[in-house]
């Protein structure tokens, strides 16, 4: 179902590497709603991504960019508004990846370098395409930017390694950069903390699938799933959500506020 | 502008006492985006209320209710369903009163009949309403249901009162149905923690116009207003935002996550 | 161990019914650490409780007092002031009880009668303490209120039922008193947010013991015990933490910032 | 006053600049309380600071060290543990510096490379210390690791520039290793948010005086100081607090809970 939330609206999604990934879904839905944007992933993600299906799809242009470089960045801005015919109004940031995850280092034995991959990648490049969009101007008035971030920003989840601290990072200049780009333009900046979900990028993670499960049966409404997630970032985008901003907003089916739950309990019992 | 967000949907508004309420906002949106709902206030307030005009606006019977009566309650959902002609997807709660607020009691001087009160009408109303409908399975699968608060639940701003008190025991009652009502019927349940709003609740308050001030120029967006808040609940009616449960939602512009802002520190300054 | 922490202080400690009890053990400890004080309980937990060994130990005398009595509350600080000769240093609020919890009341179809109580009993007793303190201006410069609470304020445990409720609200008073108290005498107030712990409030809630169990796996330390809450609550009299002010503090071997452990997760798997 | 809280117990003490320093006044209460310790810190900032003369008052070996550099901090580590002759028991980390914040760059206008070097000193460096204490396994049963943060981690001061994410990131840090060290020697670690406090570091930033005018007047109790800073540590180190892991403690005098107080509400009236 549509209802042309979107209507003339332009944006910039990032992250979409195949069907699994929440930005493809969000790309999807953005068409139906009525944007129309630019889509963007790292060139050695796209090598692998079908990317150009999703393209097609909706009709967008692919402007491929290295999410750590300034450089590269800056020309995904300026391509993006002249492709697109004028300023921005939304953009999707969902980008991140760990090293040190992915080679299943421990918490305890990280290789620093890759720590600071992590930081550069998941968290420091949101910071980049902000300042870049401020410096050059290329946000509407009353724009949304979204990133997607996880709740191991708050809590422990052991398996999540040190993107517990990209994540961290990443939240916290939403807020930062939220408050600038508030005063500057009223463009609002909040992060999505979604439920885990299947993507490509949280099947990398080790225990995985028993997380997945255990959250599954501990929010009341259970995992949020990625079509769902893009079906919230889309109202984010929208203009009934304009006077949100600096917020780390749960998308997890009540996970974040539930204790315990009683199949979690019944679990343990049969211990 | 109309989307079509709550096309077919069925609701109950309750709280909209004058046209700056902003369950008066909410009702109006809720009739442009399509919904069919019942209005509902305290016999009380009605006689001094405009809420008469507003049905007639909205196409909407009006169902007296005293909030802290289970039999008005009951009541008023079943003439819902009955009238609206099937189960509810979404209700509004914007109902609270502090008589220690209004007769200006200081917090450290209550009148404890009085704090009973606050909570009985600003906070227990709202499981009354979720356990009346819960009770008649008056709301259908996915159903939304919010309730209006203010950050004073967090933080303390001193003119605020006992009603502090009684918007924490609101949010937690939040949590805690929206836990079970998401079991059993996948229906959610949120509170908006809406900008001081110049509203007659508002109004009541003393020192609301310098607070008021304090926070248009704290939120890096401003306060969000009546209509604002509005567009927003509209969002969490309709099927995009079906994940989102047991969260309190900060729709105030910024404030909430601003330490302090350059606006404020350079009144500061000045003194 | 004693180090005298608390020497020369004067204080009230409620809520000791037994030996398992978490102000039995503060009571030990802030005799250890050079405090005199006096100890109040209900008149009917009283006959069953075994306080009277406890008064003898700690050379204290027993007030008994209705928490939702503000007249008993008043004869209990004047009484106290005049036994210990001078005003007090620190206060322990150990007091909840929710007939609906005890009754086995489902959350989703409670006795309105008997939430009134929960209130009543569990946070409003903590208000009334200290706004008869306030007025009767019983405590020194410099003193520390504390109340025990627990983390269904902020998460559900669907078996905690409206307790949940009477946490938040008695976590707010706790602020907003803080800072009326704070401007006024510079009196702190905090409120600790223990582990589930086995003492005989925490036994009559259905499902404490599967639950006590999943908490001890959560926490990296391990669930605390009631004589570890005690030595912390000595902590917070003591004149080293006099700016914490306003704070939920948990006192939880890590659970509330866990947010699966290993050993949870190995219990998923082997379903 | 002393107490004997830390009799026997061995430490490392970062971070102590001048006599304003928080660190200082850790060393010097941690001495007083019984403790022995080695101070630290980094080459460059010792030649500008006085802390010989601390390191005499405490009878404590200065081992400089470049808190971004593992090489020195396994020296640190070594050292401390032969010098002092056992195992440590407590570890205060109070290392920060942003040069985007130093040189005045606007958080719009950030130097990357800078920011990475926030994030390596201010951050990093405290899991560094603790990974390096892991490994060595310097760190006694039931130990206990403290760094110092601030609520710009939480909320938007815009002064405040990257610092802000790399304290999100340090407390991130603190909650993830805290689970990991928690589960294996039972060592505790916390972060202590600590009121603006004129120390070398805080002057540093611009608008400092005007910003703490204003928390003094918004928090009940007014400011914490470096001193009450040291006290309430102490404690953390304290044997006391054996079951407080993971969170984040406010030592503000009630600043983060306060939304307005009455005292800047009577600022913004005279505008």
């Amino acid at each position: 179902m549509a209802y042309g939330l979107l209507n003339g609206k332009r944006g910039i999604i990032s992250g979409a590497l195949d069907e699994n990934s929440i930005a493809w879904k969000v790309a999807l839905k953005a068409k139906e709603e009525g944007a129309t944007f630019t889509l963007t992933n790292a060139p050695i993600a796209m090598r692998m991504g079908a990317i150009k299906e999703l393209a097609e799809q909706c009709n967008a242009e692919i402007i491929p960019a290295d999410a750590t470089s300034v450089e590269d960045i800056e020309n995904l801005f300026s391509k993006s508004t002249e492709i697109l015919g004028g300023k921005l109004d939304f953009v999707l940031h969902s980008i991140g990846m760990s090293p040190n995850v992915r080679k299943g280092k421990a918490y305890t034995d990280l290789n620093y370098e890759w720590y600071k991959q992590s930081i550069d990648i998941s968290a420091l490049s949101f910071h980049k395409m902000m300042q870049t969009a401020y410096k050059q101007d290329a946000i509407n008035e009353w724009g949304s930017i979204v990133a997607l971030t996880y709740m191991a920003a708050q809590r422990t989840f052991p398996f999540y390694g040190d993107m517990a601290d990209a994540k961290a990072a990443l939240e916290s200049i939403a807020r930062s950069f939220g408050y600038q780009y508030g005063k500057y333009r009223n463009v609002r900046v909040n992060t999505v903390s979604q439920s885990p979900t299947p993507t490509k990028a949280g099947g990398g993670i080790g225990g995985f699938d028993k997380f997945f499960d255990f959250a599954d049966k501990t929010a009341p409404l259970g995992n949020a799933t990625a079509n769902q997630c893009a079906d919230y970032v889309i109202t984010l985008f929208s203009d009934l959500t304009r006077m949100v901003t600096m917020q780390n907003l749960f998308h997890d089916g009540g996970f974040s506020m539930t204790g315990i739950s009683e199949e979690v309990m019944s679990l343990i019992t049969k211990e």
